[in-house]
């Protein structure tokens, strides 16, 4: 049996008793560790799970996925994913390969980001599609989000932004000269998200939200030291500080936003002032 | 200290670690009986977790929180909630409550359905907003949900609609009489969710959907008798027995459905030749 064990959003002690037990008597443990990360270490984990964990980075999984799946069809494989295992990133190809191998799959669900992020106060009926952002570089900067969040914003509802994370990255120079060197790992931050953002609206001009939207930033959500800060588009480029270490997400609000919600998340305004005029100007409207 | 406890979407060994270290410490604990419910009964519980629990109907929570959060600025209370404490349902009134009486709140995450249904095949990146549907009486068939899937669909986008549930609910006449006698609880089936939806498509006639839009069926998300069937609207009519009982979703498909989702899901197809002819005509158009 492969086994997707979900192991929710921030430490050792998020696992669910029923995702315990099946680490605990698989035969072998995987932790799938390149698009999202628990805020422990890996020997955190091994010694509270009595277990050795593989780390399967992305090329294992992709390109040597028969590995994982060795012996499942007798033998019972976990295979871990922080956060849900069909949460943001879903791992489609691996149960498929399974099917074709005759592997039977069962999933331990947990937290996901994606329901998660509830806890700003937001509610998730009011969500539209998620969208993701990639760190920008001088030569790439990838904006369909900025279509899909158009979709969002022209219904009225909110849009979660996940943001990029880089973990066993090449330069490129180590790359091209083949050299098996990684860079230290890179999280995007609230604030390089907004300003990403607002880069994109200034080149495409189409409006789609302004300095002046609000925005919700996340960090550490489901952690004990969780903390959101509530600001426009323009006051949160500078809230890293307040926010703390990673992983960050974004919530940009959509105009359908209820009262309830604001009272909510008021709360959490950088500024109150900014907040209530932001507010009054785009939002509470159905 | 008010923990708001999600227990998953399941049984008890749904429940995280830190969750049962909260519930297990509390000095009360409540359970959120009202809006979902887990697939085990309250005595299983309270044996697995060592805890007495108070279930807290809707009344309790909206109209006596007060006792809910009696001595919480001194006491650890557990509010536990099936699935996501911020999930389906958000408990936004009881923590602006504890709020205001200075009592602090800490959140502990779990799988939510709105993440759980990931485990269709479906990626959640694909999801518009969530819809819910409510039972139709003769003279109360509201149809706003009608409008939202419009909306994600014209973006062709998925929709998640989650199924009611009615618990300890009256009768009118009891209600009139002020006879506090219960109902048997009823949990909407995905057979009768798609007659509805068809029955509003007959009414409006926008072509929002038809008989032959592609759906998938689910039941028990997460639990170990798990069941998906898609096929289209009319088939999902009369697919009841295959799900089997309580609880149940579905997601409706948008055309922007990839084809990576078409192979995971085409699997769960009731009929494979009118699954193929239903997805060849409207679905995998980005």
């Amino acid at each position: 049996m492969l086994y997707l064990v979900g192991l929710g959003l921030s430490d050792e002690t998020d696992i669910t008793i029923k995702g315990l037990e099946v680490v605990r008597k698989a035969s072998r443990v995987y932790l799938e560790a390149y698009t999202s990360i628990l805020l422990v270490d890996k020997a955190v984990l091994e010694s509270y799970y009595g277990r050795e964990i593989v780390v399967a980075d992305r090329e294992m999984v992709e390109s040597n996925s028969d590995e994982i799946l060795r012996d499942a069809q007798n033998e019972d494989i976990a295979f871990c994913v922080v956060g849900d295992p069909f949460g943001a990133t879903t791992h489609t190809d691996l149960v498929l390969r399974a099917r074709e191998l005759e592997i039977p799959v069962r999933t331990v669900p947990n937290a996901s980001i994606m329901s998660g992020i509830g806890a700003t106060g937001l509610q998730l009926y009011n969500f539209g599609q998620t969208v993701s952002m990639v760190f920008f570089t001088e030569s790439w900067k990838p904006a369909s989000f900025y279509d899909r969040i158009k979709e969002n914003r022209d219904i009225g509802l909110h849009t979660l932004v996940l943001l990029d994370i880089k973990v066993k990255e090449q330069s490129l120079e180590d790359m091209a000269r083949g050299r098996r060197v990684y860079q230290p790992p890179r999280y995007m931050t609230v604030g390089q998200c907004a300003a990403q953002m607002l880069e994109i609206e200034e080149n495409k001009k189409e409006g789609v939200y302004t300095a002046d939207s609000l925005a919700i930033g996340a960090a550490r959500v489901g952690g004990k030291t969780e903390k959101f800060v509530a600001g426009t588009l323009k006051e949160l480029c500078d809230t890293d500080e307040i926010l703390g270490g990673p992983l960050h997400s974004m919530v940009l609000l959509g105009r359908r936003a209820h009262e309830l919600e604001r009272d909510y998340i008021r709360e959490f305004a950088v500024n109150k002032d900014t907040f209530d005029k932001s507010w009054n100007a785009e939002y509470g409207k159905q």
